[in-house]
């Protein structure tokens, strides 16, 4: 137990506007508050820092944060209301990057050595991601057993991560004028067949590590048309993809393209545009289990996207653990309740304290 | 039967660029043609040029063309191959406006008073026509028993015209995360029914005056989505609809509204966009039938939209009937072939100098 007041720690960090592509002066704090902790060793890539301890553990456990929030709807300032913080990035995830900082700060004797790691940059496009840039200028920095990301899972583990992919799929016509269409071939109408089996798609919940999955697919955009008095020539429907880490990316792909195949002519094209691969839960590595023994409430599988699979995908197993709602992340009501953070920070000093060995 | 090379004199025109809103060179042209006719009185809106015949005959005929074109596709220039006359505008409408010029240049004293129009901006969004600012500004000079729109027709005569309108259905759902959609609505795959429905529309095939019209039901545009990772709360089909002229406008947004009916909810919405009203063949009205019976081929319906609509909703019977195939029209091989231009304009010179009494 800290006899920090962590609540009010979250609300100074959401008082410090650091929107995607703005981490400079949150990772000027961060540091600035770590400079002087003598069991750490700090590295700083561009706005990710990165600090070690070096006590020359059998094991490394990685506890990482990204520090960036999306775009403020008129939460950007802190309000403390009783046991409950509201603002932008108070649950996606200062409340997370709070519980970090206190661990770094506080805890000189940890049983595994531990590798904090302040990102930039997850909001937005992965290329932009604070840990490629870690990977591509310093990849030793990201070396690890097992990592935990503090991401928003309402203070339970959520395990491993599914894939996201975006498929494009473009179904061909001729064009024709709209008083003759007879002369041509409806682009947008042949949509219809695509529509109707995405809609009517029955999801797998396939079970893993005991966490049930739920996948997900889609339409996410859907474009088509010439002009007015024109039969459209072409129509593009864009389906998100949600998979289970039991699937690979391409077996993911094969399944979207299964789903609409029998809707498609020759001309017509099934492209996946961007993925996101899928992480599995992971949960029988000796530190995770050691977490998820400190947790009160069973593992879930994680639904959404997460790091996690930056991680899972360069060999290194990882879960989600952190306070606050991923239901609220990014909505104007985002908030956090202070026993989150609490239960969050004492499951995780636990571990690095009394567990792990 | 005229001596002049009718193919030659249309050559001359294309040869001079009138793109829609820039039709002062090609409207000079055929005022400096028209100015000393002993017989005619010319009047000038803009760059819509009217010139009448005052004979007190019993009846007025209107004899219009617009001389604007839709802009060139590698083919601004008159070629002359043989019998055939390639270029912009040659069968959309520049043959039917060389047929009206000569008429008004050579018929010096026909049974009917006439009118002839060449009018500015019928390619674009009605608003601009040459047509409306002479209502506006000289309403009198529109007057007239009947019309004819030397519209590209293959020589036939294509009578009255179908409405042509745009509808709109919006799609509802509500937003969530793609990774639960459960927790929203999808209105992208709300659009399969309707989408459906429209394709699988069977269209009336009215007979009117012994021509047979065809209506026609399209989806002409498509758009939807909030973001890659989002389940939509919105998507709005664009649906063109022609009808025949046994329908209103209302009578027909009311049958496109319940084509679509049974896909919709309470919050979905049917929105009429805009609309061009169609008109009735009017085949029985005195002059039009001597003109019907100057042609070998029987009549038909014209499916798509023309200003013989402006003429018809203003009590004007009207009739389309000029040179050159429609399905060229607006294409880089747009041509004309010449026995076409003498054969219209051998239809209406018998028209005005030995019929129509």
């Amino acid at each position: 137990m800290t006899t920090t007041d962590l609540l009010a720690r979250c609300a100074q960090l959401v008082d410090i506007p650091s929107v995607s592509h703005d981490e400079a002066a949150i990772t000027d704090f961060i540091e600035s508050e770590l400079r002087a902790v003598p069991w750490l060793t700090l590295d700083r890539v561009d706005h990710t820092l990165v600090a070690r301890t070096t006590f020359g553990r059998d094991r490394r456990i990685i506890l990482a944060g990204h520090t960036d929030t999306v775009p403020a709807n008129n939460n950007d300032r802190a309000r403390i209301d009783g046991d409950v913080l509201w603002g932008l990035g108070s649950a996606d995830m200062k409340s997370g990057v709070t519980v970090l900082l206190e661990l770094a700060r506080t805890v000189d004797a940890p049983l595994v050595d531990v590798t904090y790691i302040f990102y930039e940059c997850e909001e937005v496009a992965s290329q932009h991601s604070g840990l490629l840039k870690v990977e591509k200028a310093r990849p030793e920095l990201l070396a690890g057993d097992a990592a935990v990301l503090a991401e928003p899972t309402s203070a339970r583990i959520e395990a491993g991560c599914q894939g996201a992919m975006r498929v494009a799929v473009t179904m061909t016509g001729e064009r024709a004028h709209t008083a003759r269409p007879w002369m041509g071939t409806n682009a947008i109408h042949r949509l219809a067949g695509v529509l109707e089996r995405v809609a009517a798609y029955k999801e797998r919940r396939p079970v893993l590590n005991g966490c049930e999955f739920r996948e997900a697919l889609q339409a996410v955009h859907v474009e088509g048309g010439v002009a007015g008095n024109v039969v459209p020539d072409r129509a593009v429907v864009t389906i998100n993809h949600r998979y289970a880490p039991d699937r690979t990316t391409d077996e993911a792909f094969e399944h979207v393209r299964s789903v609409v195949a029998d809707a498609l002519g020759p001309n017509d094209a099934v492209e996946l545009r961007d993925a996101a691969a899928p992480a599995p839960p992971a949960l029988d590595h000796p530190l995770l289990a050691d977490l998820v023994a400190r947790v009160d409430a069973p593992p879930m599988a994680k639904l959404g996207w997460t790091d996690v699979s930056f991680f899972a995908n360069r060999g290194t197993p990882a879960t989600n653990f952190g306070p606050g709602d991923p239901n609220v992340a990014h909505s104007a009501n985002e908030h956090v309740q202070r026993q989150e953070i609490e239960r969050v920070h004492a499951a995780l000093e636990g571990l690095l304290t009394t567990g792990a060995a």
